[in-house]
């Protein structure tokens, strides 16, 4: 016999996580959840995407880690709110530790909330935070078979981008068996090739999510 | 009030590592859990070290993966037997599945067997496996950062591969930084800096694990 503890975990977790989409919905914020492999570029995706948006948008950060705050300094150096969540081992964030970064913030004052998830494209999968919506970056780097073999992030993400493009000549990644994978787990998520880096690419993902961010604030 | 359900866990966990530990040690034979973020080069690593190391010893491969067989069967291209663990959404290997896979390999004619655990830095760090030792593999790509951020694994660690040092230029990746954290995490455990892709540093590697290897079928 085998007790599944996971499922009053989740049922917990899920009811926090509704909560907190309340929360932002009365607010008219958006809370964008980004998934990610550790490395792959989530906090120089979350820079550029400040970059492009502090002009036109309120936006704080919740950085979650399982140790070390260095991703909260770099979002604080310019000049934007963030609160560090540190997880103490967890290879996720929860929705009640996301509850306590929202009281941490002030959510009338702002419209897009980006909660940087623990770098890793298994353990998030499951567990809802109450956002708008979950997009995952994957990176060159990483190879093409990632879908293949995290198929459960990338199946529940609204958006899929493809850092670290500038780097596709030197490690030979065949962008089109990506995109294949993608397309087979799912059908509806938009592929963004990009670069944080460089900045190609960038303008297409920012306007994804403005389009996202504006029907959050009028809705 | 908290429960901690990790402790039974762990605990059956850790007496089947323990079962595990006993007959790799009567069969001579030594047992590598190797540990990485997603796309890090854990496969094109062990396929280098099979291919340094297929005349001296008999070696076989236990592919931990969420989902596909992608893996074993890039190993047993090479005639290399390898067995394919599917976690079926478990973000590390346990101890169990690992009993089952040595049950379904020839230990008495093996010398080496390398457990390519699921791409993760953080799940895998509180499962013993009842492997002779773990090596971790961070890559360049993913920036000097790693350490700070998932210390559990880089603490637990035997040795810190650092692969993918062809690409060191390309991402201004600062060794020096890199190498402290580490340090201050784990006070022994080699640095190999190394490409599985160029075979720049993969002597050194081998080396290092054929002195273990060695130890393990004469003890």
């Amino acid at each position: 016999m085998e007790i599944d503890l996971s499922r009053p975990i989740l049922a917990r977790n899920d009811a926090i996580a509704a909560a907190n989409r309340t929360r932002l919905a009365e607010a008219g914020v958006f809370g964008l959840d980004v998934l990610a492999s550790p490395g792959a570029g989530k906090t120089t995706t979350i820079l550029a995407t400040i970059s492009a948006l502090r002009d036109r948008y309120r936006i704080a950060v919740v950085e979650g880690d399982i140790a070390s705050r260095v991703d909260a300094d770099k979002v604080k150096a310019h000049g934007i709110p963030a609160v560090q969540i540190n997880t103490g081992g967890a290879c996720h964030l929860e929705a009640d530790m996301v509850s306590r970064a929202f009281d941490a913030l002030p959510l009338a004052d702002l419209d897009l909330i980006i909660i940087e998830n623990v770098g890793n494209l298994v353990c998030p999968t499951e567990f809802d935070l109450g956002q708008s919506a979950r997009v995952v970056i994957a990176s060159v780097p990483e190879g093409d078979d990632k879908p293949l073999k995290y198929p459960g992030i990338f199946a529940t993400s609204e958006a899929v981008l493809l850092n670290k493009i500038d780097a596709a000549d030197f490690f030979e990644f065949d962008r089109e068996a990506f995109t294949d994978s993608v397309r087979r787990l799912n059908g509806s998520a938009p592929i963004l090739p990009m670069s944080a880096k460089t900045g190609e690419g960038v303008a297409e993902w920012v306007e994804w999510l403005a389009a996202r961010v504006e029907a959050a604030r009028t809705s």
